[in-house]
């Protein structure tokens, strides 16, 4: 059975990976993609969620477009120096065809799920912003959702924005709170495993030399994101394979080794966007999150190339 | 060629376990003992050093009282739950013979160490405070110590305390960023690598049964530290060897896997008391910490073992 998903994304090079690796995987039908202020700002983010249902036929999925900004913090710095001004590493992309849904993202995702009582799995890989509003427009989602498969949060490893903070997380901490706090399956696949899961060059160039809309979109938009990595990490053109690992989670969780504990937000100071993994449950007794701990990295990997060169 | 150690220390029962460890240890000549608030009050690990020096005819060694509290916080609640309000398992035991050496522990550690340059091991298993004080009083000593190798933080793992903290540094978080930031070369025996290092019941009972000064104290002491593990961690009477762990460093660096980053000190809110590894150098540029990160904990053990048995 296919599982319906709603992609939340802030479009973004390793969003772009991971949508056209979701839109290509059978396992998963994508009911809606929503979009997220992040790694640009929200309006751009919005246009690239379009393009990237465009790019290879799939024009009909409704693209609803949410925050443009955190639900209580000011504006903090975009990821704009990673993936470019426009999400898309500086490459100016022509305008989408088609139009935004008439809906807030985070009604959509109220309304959807509503719809499809107990069949829809969330896939955030930005900022947690509309899964929050949309919890709070509609606190009964939670017990309707199948599921919240997030890319974000460090539990166990330093973080990568801050020395304790992803980047996801960072952006939005209060949206976060809400989303780990909620009674709901949460599972995080954060840094934790993200940055066991490298995509190294061999593979990274198997996927760009294809001849596919998507490897010759990903083709002109990845230098930039390339050389960030590069030159931040000194991993000699790979890449962490952040939000493509939350899409292949939802497609095959066995690949996944996970630790249960509640997730605690850090909202403030220097500590700010911290996943604190409250394991002996000593302040919070809610629902515990599935905390992705380690991979078999090569079969996720094999995986988003063989989907990404078909 | 034996290493000078000053052994700074709440006792305490794994404090006992690891000053017992150290006299009993041909490579470590323990040139003082300095006391520190923690485990138990001030006062009572005072007493409590000065009998462990005395328990196997070491009453020659100098012990100096130190800190009773903080350097900048209030008093949080002592470990005397796990250690017994005495910090000897509620046991009572005999007034010690000796007599406390007429001088802080803080001026204690700046004449040694000015007295013995570039040969003193400062070897902390409490809060930081008296390393600290003394750093304050002379700073010169940052530079003419051989090596902080102290038990305490968390850098990757969760804490013992609070989900974030361990409970030393959690009880002197100024103190402890003073020692992280100075320019000496510290190494952190802390839980990344101590909750690694389990005395399993069949060791701890090899020690408990051995006819010697060290384990017969150990078997009087014991049982209200080894319930309290089997309590809050369910680990059937085994017990995490922190303190012990810290001297085994001392005598072999080469059992230890370590892990090079800036420690940074959180001081406030919620996150008080984490040791955060800033390993990009993101917040700070002074020198990294040795944070041990793994460890042949057989070897450990045995190391352990052996020595508080012959």
């Amino acid at each position: 059975m296919t599982k319906k998903i709603i992609f939340d994304t802030d479009p973004g090079v390793d969003d772009t990976m991971a949508l056209t690796f979701a839109l290509r995987s059978p396992e998963l039908e994508v009911v809606g993609v929503t979009s997220v202020f992040g790694n640009a700002a929200g309006p751009v983010t919005a246009q690239n969620a379009l393009r990237l249902v465009e790019l290879e036929g799939n024009g009909h999925i409704p693209v609803a477009r949410g925050a443009d900004q955190a639900i209580v913090l000011p504006a903090l710095e975009l990821g704009t120096e990673v993936h470019g001004e426009d999400g898309m590493g500086n490459t100016d992309p022509a305008p989408p065809k088609g139009k935004l849904a008439d809906v807030h993202a985070a009604q959509f995702i109220v309304d959807t799920v509503l719809a499809n009582p107990g069949e829809i799995t969330l896939v955030p890989v930005g900022p947690l912003t509309n899964i929050a509003l949309a919890l709070r427009l509609e606190p009964k989602i939670a017990e309707l959702v199948d599921e919240v498969i997030l890319m974000g949060g460090a539990a166990y490893v330093p973080g990568n924005i801050t020395p304790l903070a992803e980047a996801n997380i960072y952006h939005d901490p209060h949206a976060a709170q809400m989303v780990f706090s909620a009674d709901w399956k949460v599972t995080m696949v954060g840094l934790d495993v993200t940055h066991q899961i490298v995509m190294d060059n061999a593979r990274f160039d198997k996927i760009l030399a294809a001849d596919n809309p998507a490897a010759n979109l990903l083709r002109k938009i990845v230098p930039c994101y390339r050389n960030f990595f590069d030159q931040v990490y000194g991993i000699g053109g790979a890449v962490y394979t952040h939000d493509p690992s939350a899409v292949a989670y939802a497609i095959d969780p066995g690949l996944f080794e996970v630790r249960q504990a509640p997730i605690v937000l850090e909202t403030e100071g220097r500590c700010m966007g911290k996943t604190i993994a409250d394991e002996e449950h000593r302040w919070v007794d809610y629902r515990s999150t599935n905390i992705c701990v380690g991979a078999q990295a090569e079969a996720v990997l094999d995986l988003i190339v063989g989907r990404l060169t078909k």
